[in-house]
């Protein structure tokens, strides 16, 4: 049995990633050795690579991460519902671990709770080296939620499933009940398609999708839009003033000029859900009076409860077929080609590309 | 039986009301004629009065109305909960008539209804002239949505209620469950009062005022704040170090620089609802990456819905010898000296002014 995994290590944004072996860990009460089996480059991976938000090094990258169980502490590990899980389970967990005990936890925020630990985000240190996505192994911590992959899922699609899937079931948990709803979702990249499924899904009655890209704005009709509309055209007004006005805005693109037009198209009593505004961005310019008068709502969210990845994984196991997830990650790259699957993903061409170890 | 009402009403700006004799109107199906008891001049009254905003003539102001049924159209009517009115009964109604089967009345929002009839805020014409509170009688038409006043309310303690206490009503409807959080009613005239009374009975952990005024800050502690703050001094930071931070706040001065620093206040998933802001102002700067990592929201409230009035009359029923709602009626006039009642109401040195036809 191997007793030492490789990881890719970053050390400072477009330097090359360092290729380490790194001995496996002693597993202390409620951890597990993960051989990973696939990880998906997310969008902030890439945003962290390049530099257009800070990370901690050395670090392991990538988050969005699938493995087998390959060693358990001593006592055995219980997955979300309370099940045993054994070696050899393929898993999928929350991108945390969190203090159940901490304040922010017992409120409903446990992706908030003090002393969180983030895959893929953290320090490597003596105890904890093996903690994100791009490398041959992971480290999983007591108290991260792990979840039981169902057979029929593929790793190019179970992979993305702790990040984007979670994160859009989160919002919509937060946008309520969706029946007799309009539903715009406003940039249609990896979470913004996954919504157009999740809300059509979710029972949503008219679902219209925006991109400032002409080809994403019309792909997402695959994943369930029954409108694409793109940035800046006068159809989606012109649409709105004849079919009625949006109730429900997923803004995934983060950027500042869409978030505000969007609330300007919402009709009275509507909520816009803030997903993708996860970068240094300038101030929006909202008037209070408007929404006042408009009844409106502005909710935002980063991360998501344990339940709501559970919500993804039954959600996509039941539609994977309906929808070309299995599209989604353009392509695959071997672990030790990592620093141009970077470049690949960062040319915007793909949703995703996947890294195999 | 006279057959004439008299009205004050409102031609522009600060130009003395024009004192008319109106003729009583013939009801059509659903309609009463009230015979005012009291009436309330509301802070937005003062803002039409005073050209803060705009607001049409002729009209008679006033909608914080209680009075009692003088005639009713044949076939009878209604009250919330269904039962038969009589004429002598003292009744409070939702200071809007809507149409339920308008598209926002279906969505939850009768009060953006199509069409909607607002009592004390609509031009006078042949079939309504009678439509607001400073005024003899009141003449409310179909589906405005009627409730019989307990009899151990006074009438200065029941006149508020259709505006302030349902107002606040449907605010904590938006804030959701309160218990073990802690809440801030920013800014203490009539909708802080209220807004502090209403979490305290609502099962709120702790309750914090901020005003910017001393006394109005201290007085909100006889109506449940637990602690009272004066806005710009560093006591409130201090507190949220010491006892952590706030969950909801109910923002009352509708002030841009205060709704900016309130939603700093806010703990991780904490709420701001909005309720003040119903003039026009500088658009407010929210940073929307600040609210996706902290999971904000805020919400906007404009008037409430029928149960919020059914709620806020139940509330004030069983606490108002519990607070001292009598005392907010600082002084009454008669309806012939309600120029002498605005002069005097616009001084802020009361909550309400009464007037009594």
């Amino acid at each position: 049995m191997e007793k030492e995994a490789i990881a890719k290590v970053f050390l400072r944004p477009e330097s090359p990633f360092m290729t380490s072996p790194i001995a496996f860990p002693t597993l202390a009460e409620g951890e597990l050795l993960v051989k990973i089996d696939f990880s998906t480059i997310c969008t902030s991976d890439l945003h962290t690579f390049y530099g257009r938000r800070h990370s901690c090094s050395h670090s392991i990258l990538g988050h969005e991460i699938i493995g087998t169980i390959a060693e358990m502490a001593a006592g055995g590990i219980k997955d979300y519902y309370g099940k045993n899980l054994a070696i050899g389970d393929r898993i999928t967990w929350t991108i945390y671990a969190h203090d159940p005990n901490s304040n922010n936890a017992k409120k409903g925020y446990p992706q908030k709770s003090k002393g969180l630990y983030k895959y893929g985000h953290e320090q490597m240190n003596d105890a904890y080296q093996l903690n994100g996505g791009f490398a041959s192994h992971c480290h999983l911590r007591k108290n991260t939620t792990l979840f039981k992959l169902p057979e029929t899922l593929s790793n190019a699609e179970a992979a993305p499933l702790n990040c984007t899937h979670a994160t859009i079931s989160g919002a919509l948990r937060l946008a309520g009940d969706l029946k007799n709803k309009t539903i715009l979702i406003n940039g249609v990249g990896m979470l913004g398609l996954s919504a157009c499924a999740m809300a059509k899904e979710g029972g949503a009655r008219k679902i219209w999708s925006q991109d400032i890209d002409p080809n994403k704005a019309s792909y997402s009709q695959k994943f369930g839009a029954e409108k694409a509309f793109v940035f800046g055209e006068p159809e989606l007004n012109t649409t709105i003033d004849r079919e009625g006005g949006i109730d429900i805005v997923i803004e995934t693109s983060g950027i500042p000029e869409a978030i505000e037009n969007c609330l300007k198209l919402l009709s009275v009593g509507g909520t816009l859900i803030l997903v993708g505004s996860v970068f240094p961005q300038r101030d929006l310019s909202i008037n209070a009076e408007y929404m006042v008068r408009n009844l409106l709502s502005l909710k935002g969210l980063h991360n998501y409860r344990p339940e709501d990845l559970a919500n993804a994984i039954n959600f996509l196991e039941k539609v994977h077929l309906k929808y070309p997830f299995k599209e989604l990650v353009g392509s695959s790259f071997d672990l030790e080609n990592l620093d141009e699957a970077f470049a690949t993903a960062n040319t915007g061409k793909y949703y995703r590309i996947g890294i195999k170890p």
